[in-house]
């Protein structure tokens, strides 16, 4: 139970930083999930942190907003 | 068939950089497993790129590391 706690307070870290750099482009989530080759709903589920995004899809998510995968996962240093 | 492709060769790149990480410790992978709070059999197979690592998990391999999950993603960038 711990355990997946943090598991959604890091992934709703995640989500926000998504967010903000989203928002930063002046991206709407439709047009950050075709950039990522990803779902719309999916990014939405990103960014409110529901799902313990996959190494692959940080990759595919930087692509999407023009940064490097380490950058999007700095708010977890 | 292309993007899973993608998927395991961005996996091996990882999997490669944990490892590096690991013997540059000096650690033994069940010793990493212990710090990590991850399963043995688990180290090995990221070490492999066998599995697309998740957000949670990669925390986790950082901290039983004693890196950044930035510092462990950079191989990506």
């Amino acid at each position: 139970m711990i355990a997946a706690m943090r598991h959604v307070a890091e992934a709703r870290r995640f989500g926000d930083h998504v967010r903000k750099r989203r928002e930063a482009r002046g991206y709407s989530q439709e047009r950050l999930a075709e950039g990522a080759g990803l779902h719309r709903t999916f990014i939405g589920r990103v960014e409110r942190g529901e799902t313990n995004v996959t190494l692959y899809n940080i990759i595919r998510l930087a692509r999407g907003l023009g940064v490097k995968p380490s950058q999007l996962v700095e708010p977890l240093d």
